[in-house]
């Protein structure tokens, strides 16, 4: 049976996934879940993810939630088919992998997550952005990506000379964020910036992005 | 060759990582970093982790840090010893110790984390705990805890009826949650109250419970 992923292509847990998909060259089914109509919180979807969030996969009997679970689940039970994305062949640099993974989750997110928020949801709220918010959280960002700048003189990537996961789930985030003005922090560092046109340019991502036109007409 | 950890026994994220360790009846020699000499922001532990965080794991010529990529190498490198952390046997069930595994990381985490914080690191600057931000997150915290509630009424554990790993990344900060008032959010709640007392009294996580004493003299 195919693979259905619930979500929205503006998502960008959502995109992250996609990206996934297509990096793996999987079939699936996109399943829309209109979150402006509150669809999320209804019991049908909060059957797939009691959180009541977007995305969730079903694969057969089996329901997969959080965007980064099932980026991961899809990369190991598909291991064999498309981009190897976690270097399941080598204990290191798999190791490697998850650690620049979590720190994604742990550092980066933390810190994008607010700005993006501020930019593209508050004026959906009908607030403008707060540059307080949005200032405190460029600088947090922009100590993350002092690091990043330091380990890309060294590789290529965040692992090492492999793309892979790691470098896969800041796609989302960072595509929103180089539409704005906070753009420069990507900008202002060379190698983060060559690394961003590398990963934001790959075809997989290409095609996710053309559907990532969240607070636009 | 041994495994190294650098870490603190008081540290929630080191005392993570010990849990798995002991589960995993896995051989380790804790090396001590001094936070409050300032020793994890100095060039010899900035090697091991640029972010100048505690822990870091060294296996060898390995060095793996962020607390959830450890335990996560860990399990998997050492799946065959000690107790099966990441079910890897069945697929099925290791998709579901990695959504509950993020779910600790994406949902539990940001909201028990700065009440930990109040209570424990800002009276260590001189600060009193702000009550608004712990009942702000108190808030967002039940709320999470209310799906726990929900899920551990079907399942003994988060992803099934097996203690895993997404079970174990909850104790070093819940642990210290339960000496403040605040533990109400746990008690208050049956299912997760005795999925607490459960996991709590393993005793892997027992031993290292004893060094958790930060904030007392
Ligand atoms: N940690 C979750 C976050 C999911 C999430 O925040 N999804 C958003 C869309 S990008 C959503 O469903 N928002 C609606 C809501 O939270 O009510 C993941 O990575 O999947
Ligand atoms: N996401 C990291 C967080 C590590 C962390 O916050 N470590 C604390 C001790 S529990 C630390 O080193 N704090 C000192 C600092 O951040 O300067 C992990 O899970 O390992």
């Amino acid at each position: 049976m195919a693979l259905k992923l619930y979500g929205a292509p503006m998502s960008t847990c959502t995109s992250r996934v996609l990206t996934c998909l297509h990096e793996k060259d999987l079939d699936f089914e996109l399943v829309l879940v209109d979150l402006f109509a509150g669809e999320h919180k209804q019991p049908p979807f909060l059957v797939k993810n009691p959180f009541g969030q977007i995305p969730a996969l079903e694969d057969d009997d089996l329901t997969v939630f959080e965007s980064r679970a099932i980026t991961s689940y899809v990369a190991e039970k598909f291991k064999e088919t498309g981009y190897d994305l976690t270097r399941h062949q080598n204990i290191k640099e798999a190791a490697l992998v998850k650690v620049w993974t979590e720190v994604e989750s742990q550092q980066f997110h933390p810190a994008i997550a607010p700005i993006i928020f501020q930019f593209f949801v508050a004026p959906l709220q009908g607030n403008s952005p707060d540059q307080t918010i949005i200032d405190a959280n460029l600088e947090k960002l922009g100590k993350v990506l002092d690091i990043y700048e330091a380990k890309l003189t060294s590789t290529k990537y965040l692992a090492g000379d492999f793309y892979s996961l790691a470098d896969l789930h800041h796609l989302p985030y960072a595509y929103y964020l180089m539409k704005t003005p906070a753009a420069s922090v990507v900008n202002e560092r060379p190698h983060v910036k060559a690394w961003w046109e590398d990963i934001s340019t790959r075809p997989a991502f290409k095609k996710v992005a053309e559907g990532m036109n969240f607070g636009e007409k």
